[in-house]
């Protein structure tokens, strides 16, 4: 069947403009990273939103739990902000969407600037997405926490069993 | 208990000679690109050869084999030229290693020419051997293959059900 | 006689903090990128300062100046943020530097981002350098100008004649 | 007037072919480096070539030496292969090619391969070929040599002054 991947932005996505000299959003590098990955899974690019996970509002997440819930795919790759991340999985958790398959990723640095964790990052999250029983996942840093197991360390950036 | 990484050389860490225009092994790229994809799992990685796939030999196999054989770990990854991958996984099914997940992995383009496939690869082999019952996988494109149910396609450069 | 290069900081230098997703300075790039680009011109590189060149200060420009007018070289290349960079160019001219060639140059993308513009822009400023008349210019878009026949256009980035 | 850029292939051009493991030409890399380098030298640039310098004859020389008598600038920058740039060097200064300032330059590393020297060069000879008196030289390694004085060390792989 596929795999839907639902882009929402992050650091994963963002790029920098040289004239201002701020990161922003363009398009989703997801496609490009794909091709870059030689993969072949068969999938669906969406992009409900391109935003900082800092600024996601309630309204957003309900709006990711109806395209997960909506989904023809069982299974779903949610690119994300890191910063709420976890509280985006408890949501998705919450909403109790039967029989499907949900990981988060997201990145520390922007794919666009060469040195960026996110093409490993997006190569797990669609490994994991294939092989895990139907529940909320975030993989990040190569491995994968169910939603009530995880915790992002703002300290080192890293995920971790909580 | 962790992963095994064995690394075996191919494309995947072949870097470019400029005096000679050839490509080389120096050493593996492994440890960088698991700090590049941020990686928190437990690994060794162990470098028994450095060598194109299209030159292993049975006696290569059998060294292999044995590393797996006597790892402590119950996760081994694989990097291998893509050429004979298939050869070795067949190889390695063979052996009947008993209650172990072994995924070879590897890529079409060197790491070290920045547009490669391979940090995409090592997260996806990471993942699946973290989640995948015990047996002999290959790990490309995004997707796995059972060790039996796999095959190079050589004018395409990518890897299918056969 | 070699030449002397000032590292004052610019974009050139920045780098992405994966913490806190903020631009910021750490090291020089210069030594990395003249590596890169095989330099194999004899140059003593300091570093007086890394700011963003919007927070130079006339006492930043005057131990700019001090730099130059002490240096034992005669030809001198300056790295420096974009948008002050003509001011600064016109203080040094202002200082009447007897004898020597000082081109100042920059980058709009940092280097450390991949798509940088920094090392063509250092390869061109240290080949002006070389072969143009003592004074004082800005080397950027493949381009020289002497210092007071420029200006950098804000909306498009570029540096042009005025 | 501008400046005329003759491709003629070198490893400043060559692309890693992922299914034979092997480097060749497809297209110039000169556009896309101009402008990841944000120039804006005004430049016309033609390919009457893409070849490994090894495999350049008398006759292909003959062809540059052509192109170069007849182009319409006064300003040419040459891209070509390191192995024989100072024997083309020294054809073009035997044609006695008069009033024009003909720079050399090429990159021991591909373009394509994200570490290389290229990007360095290019700035390094567009700038030189517009501040050098008519005569032809090389430019490599950020410095520049006039075609009689310089010598490739095969050793090292830098140029240096013979």
């Amino acid at each position: 069947m596929g795999v839907r991947i639902i882009v929402t932005g992050g650091t994963f996505d963002k790029e920098y403009n040289e004239l201002t000299g701020q990161l922003f959003f363009r398009n989703t590098h997801v496609a490009e990273m794909l091709e870059r990955g030689r993969s072949r899974v068969a999938v669906e690019v969406e992009t409900p939103m391109m935003i900082d996970s800092l600024e996601m509002t309630d309204a957003d997440r309900a709006r990711i739990i109806d395209r997960c819930r909506f989904a023809a795919e069982r299974s779903i790759v949610i690119t994300h902000g890191t910063d709420t991340m976890v509280e985006t999985a408890r949501a998705l958790a919450g909403a109790r969407i039967e029989g499907k398959t949900i990981v988060l990723t997201g990145a520390m640095i922007p794919y666009a600037f060469g040195s960026s964790d996110g093409l490993f990052n997006l190569g797990s999250a669609l490994s994991f997405v294939q092989v895990l029983a139907p529940d909320v996942y975030v993989a990040m840093n190569g491995k994968y926490f169910r939603w009530d197991g995880v915790r992002k360390d703002r300290e080192t950036g890293f995920f971790e069993a909580n």
